[in-house]
Order: structure tokens, then sequence, then C-alpha cells
């Protein structure tokens, strides 16, 4: 059976774009079972991550806290081309920063 | 000045409701400067956090982060009547979980 969400993850050096699809519309249900790119497994969590993607803003919510482990989390917008910080362990880097990011669509 | 984003809370028993309205169009930059309500400094800790209101995803992201330390974190969904938890320290407590609340405006 098709994942509930399909997620692409883009890396470019220090930061990884997680974009995901959705194949149906979600239920609440559905978050038990995401299978998003686990980074810290992966031995990435130095990385920071922006999130993509149209979706539920509970599904954004579970992903942050997913990520949470991560240098920094945050979230693409396609006006400012990058992505927006809302979380951060990284020193100098704050909640309301820019990370640019030239995603294929945008180039 | 009025600020840029106004936060209303309302606790039933062992759940918040942190409701925001928005004064103006938010830009990035304004996540510095938000004071939403501080339950770890008012011993709420404790306390589940269900968030509700119209603003952009990143708004959201910075809240779920902010409310981390809590018991939980779920977002407000009108058609379901409650927030659907995104992250949990609470034992038997798990994303996609439904929290009833009944807001003034769904009674």
């Amino acid at each position: 059976m098709k994942p509930a969400v399909i997620f692409r993850p883009d890396r470019k050096q220090e930061v990884v774009l997680v974009h995901f699809e959705l194949s149906r519309t979600l239920t609440p249900e559905d978050l038990a079972g995401l299978a998003p790119p686990d980074l810290v497994q992966l031995g990435c969590a130095h990385l920071g991550v922006i999130l993509s993607g149209r979706g539920p803003i509970w599904l954004y919510g579970f992903l942050i806290h997913y990520y949470h482990p991560c240098s920094y989390v945050a979230i693409y917008d396609p006006r400012l081309q990058g992505g927006i910080v809302v979380a951060s362990h990284k020193p100098g880097c704050e909640p309301g920063d820019l990370i640019p990011y030239q995603t294929v669509n945008s180039q």
C-alpha cells in the first residue's frame, strides 16, 4: 500500500530540505504510521532541516517535534525562497532567521 | 504599541487552550518579540497545551517548540472540536490522539 505521506529529502551542504507530498487526505490516526527520513539514525542530527509541502498544521507539528534533535528546524516559504527558522540549537541561528534554499521548482 | 500577536489562554482542568490572533500581517522577524503565556514560569508545564488561531505555519512551528516542555502539545481542529496531539511526554497520550475541547465559539 502506498504510504499516506511520501517524503523526498534533498541535502545541500549542511541543510536537508524534507519535502513531503500526501497521497490522500490525512487523518490524525495516520501520524502513528509515518516514516520521515530519520536523520538521527543516519548520523545527520548536526544538519539543519527545512520542512516543505502542503499538509495540515498538525502534520507540520508532528514533523517539527520529530526533527527537534536536529541543529535547527525551519519551514519553507516559497515566496522568500528559503526556510524560516522556528527552533534552533545552533549558536547564532535564531527563530525568524531565513535559511536561503533554492528548490528545483524555483530555479 | 499593540503586540503583533495577541494570546488568549483559556484553561479547563488539565489543558490550556492557547488561542492567538494577529493584529497585523506577521513577518519572520516578529518571532523574536513574541510573548506567549509562559506556562513553565507559571509552574504549569504539567498541563497540556492546545494551540488555536489563524496564522502562518512558521508561527505554529515556533509555538510548538516553545511549548515543548509541557505535558503535550496539540493543534486545535474546529471540525473535530478538539486538539490533535503532535508531541507528548505524557504516557498514554500519543501523536494523533484527539483531546476534546469545546471553545466558546463552538458552544
